[in-house]
Parts: C-alpha cells; sequence; structure tokens
C-alpha cells in the first residue's frame, strides 16, 4: 500500500495485541512506539487527545484509536488480505456482537481476577469461568470463531490467552481444567506465527502485573 | 428484500430509537413488538439469551443486538438506500469512534443527572455538558455529523435529544444555553421526518421516569 504505519502500543497489553496480530495477518509493515503508561509520550496525547490511551495506530499521520476499531479499519484498507470479518451481513453482526461481549466482560472479570481478594475474587473466579464457558459454547467444534479460518472474534480474544498464566497464578484457579476446548482453540491460534509472534510473554505480563499490584499496595 | 422484519424495543429507550431511526432512514417496513422491561417476554429472553436486553431485531427469525450492530447491520443489508456509514474506511473508522464514545460516555452520565442528588448529581452535570461540548466541537459548522449527510453518529447521538427534557427537568441545567450548536443539529434532525417520527415524546420519557425514581424510592 506504500503508506507509513505506526503503531503506538503497550507491550503488555491485550488491546494492543489485537491490533499486531491483525498488522501480522495482513502482512503489514510497520513502526512499533512502545509507550510508557505512566509517562505519556506528547505523540500519544496529541493522536488520541480523547482517551490518551494505546493502541493507536497512525496511518500516514492519520490515528485510529479503540482496538476494535482499529482492527475493522485494517481489515478494510488491507482487505485482499486474509479478510477477518465475513462478508455476509448476518454473520459480520454476530462476529461484532463476539468481539464487543469480549470488550464488555473478559477484560474487567480478569483484572477482578489479580486486583482482588477473599469473597471479591471468588465472585469474579466464578464470574471469568462462565464468560469463558459461554464463549467456549459459541465456539462449538469449529477450528475457530471464525469457522474455518481465523477471523475477528479470534483476534479479539486471543490476547486474553497470554493473560491466562497471571489469571491462573494470581486467581488460583486451572483454566484448561475448566474449559479444555477454549484452551485448545487457543493453542491452534498460537500456532500461527502472526499471533505467536504478536502475543507478550506470559511470565513478562505476570512480572508486569506483580510489580502493579505492589505500587498499588494490593499485594 | 422481502424479509420479515421484527423489532423488539422499548418506547422510551434511545437504544431502540436508534434502531428505528435507521429503519426509517432505509424505508424497511417492519412489526414492532413493546417489551415490558420488568416482565420480559419469552421471545426476547430466546433471541437474546446473552444479554437479555432490548432493541433486538429479528431478520427472517434470525436476531441482530446491540443497537450500533444492529444499525450497521441495517445499513450493510439495505445498503442502496440513505448510507449511513461513510465509504472510506478512515471516515468510517471515525464514525464508530464517535458513536463508541456516545455509547461510553453519554448515557451514564445522562442516567446520574436524575438519579442522583448533591454533589453527585453536580459532578454528572459538569460531566454531561463537557461531553455534549466535545460533541460539538466534533460537530464544528457541519449540519451533521456525517458532514453534509445525515449519518451513523447522527443516528448514534440523535435519540438522546428525547432524553434532553428530562436531563433538564431533573438535572437542573439548560442544554441549549451550554451547547447551542448541538441543540441547533438535533433540531436539524428532527426536521427529517425519519427521525421526528421514530424518537419517543420528551413528555413521556419524563413521566416514565418520574415513575422509576419513584419505584426506586429516590423521589
Amino acid at each position: 500500500m506504500g503508506s507509513e504505519v505506526v503503531l503506538l502500543d503497550s507491550y503488555i497489553s491485550m488491546f494492543g495485541m489485537r491490533v499486531r496480530v491483525a498488522l501480522a495477518e495482513k502482512r503489514v509493515k510497520y513502526e512499533y512506539k512502545e509507550e510508557d503508561l505512566r509517562n505519556k509520550s506528547s505523540l500519544l496525547l496529541e493522536m488520541n487527545p480523547i482517551h490518551k490511551k494505546i493502541p493507536v495506530l497512525i496511518d500516514n499521520g492519520k490515528p485510529i484509536t479503540e482496538s476494535l476499531i482499529i482492527v475493522e479499519y485494517i481489515d478494510e484498507v488491507w482487505k485482499d488480505e486474509s479478510p477477518l470479518l465475513p462478508s455476509d451481513p448476518y454473520k459480520r453482526a454476530q462476529a461484532r456482537f463476539w468481539a464487543d461481549y469480549i470488550d464488555k466482560k473478559v477484560y474487567d472479570a480478569g483484572r477482578r481476577l489479580w486486583a482482588t481478594k477473599g469473597d471479591e475474587q471468588e465472585a469474579a473466579k466464578k464470574e471469568f469461568i462462565e464468560i469463558l464457558k459461554t464463549l467456549e459454547g459459541q465456539l462449538g467444534d469449529k477450528p475457530y470463531f471464525g469457522e474455518d479460518s481465523f477471523g475477528f472474534v479470534d483476534v479479539a480474544l486471543v490476547p486474553f490467552y497470554s493473560w491466562f498464566y497471571t489469571y491462573e497464578k494470581l486467581g488460583n484457579l486451572n483454566i484448561e481444567a475448566e474449559c479444555p476446548k477454549l484452551v485448545a482453540w487457543a493453542k491452534r491460534c498460537m500456532e500461527k506465527e502472526t499471533v505467536s509472534k504478536s502475543l507478550a510473554d506470559p511470565k513478562n505480563i505476570y512480572e508486569f502485573v506483580l510489580q502493579m499490584k505492589k505500587r498499588l499496595g494490593s499485594d
């Protein structure tokens, strides 16, 4: 496409990982800029003045923000390579529904798994497993959420897999025991280099979260 | 299209109104079914088992849920009449961004305007006006958010205009004094029959909210 693409991101962000996976699927070359979220760059504040959050994709100087919106943008601009959303309007609506469900549910319950204790943590654990079981039910026996091919919902969800280690260690749960099909799906995704190279190392995420808990004084 | 379209909705819902406006813009004939949200129909629970919320669009038996996802679906299926999203990917991303901003901000701050008192209400008032001013700034001197034509962001925001009366009466504020351009935009939208016929009567919303406050015991 000849465009200059820059990604403002944070290595451990599941939202940033979505964009990295989508760019890798589309074979888009881009410049990666790691943001220090405790000391945001003036470029980030200029490019996302409303939410001041990563990820921001800058395509030839024009910023796009909010991870699912960025992924749809990438799918529309680089449309010939590995389509992420199906072409049928009903299937598109379903894919958007599940990506939105992931946005509304998984991050928040996952955060409470490591940021809370006692009853609150137990409630988060129950809720988190319920959410994953709902997703697993939706997956059924398909290889991917996008049926035979890796697609939009897979991109939306697979970055959370790199957080499973942290959720398990700090939330004291065994996700594979609860949701074997979902973990098999995640491993299947990880066989794709576009995914495995784009996701953060689970141990690094764990270290990061431990440090964050220390700063928050909640360990 | 020859399809049988049913809308499960609630008259005073801004989310339902979005769908009604989009269907009117596209001249889609549909059967309207009012839901009693305190006694949800088995059809609603069957069609939206995950969130159990209105609006649900049922197109030839297939349910679509979440208002913005429904509006995109309508735009894609009935694509020849009054396009709502622009065709340029960057403009599409921007329209999705602002619709998402409205979803994340306006409803919640608006609810706190009538559901809280004292300092909490004052904070909501300040926040609500800031949000509207941000949107007003984005509108600039264009007739619609969709530039020269009524589009996706207009559909996302204009239903809240029917709630302004309630926000003003119960939140004790004057939106037009704070955001004259935004109110001028809303009045411009209301000149379109597709909008004015789809929005709820502000007085009915006010009565509904007064009764809800009574039930919630917050006079």
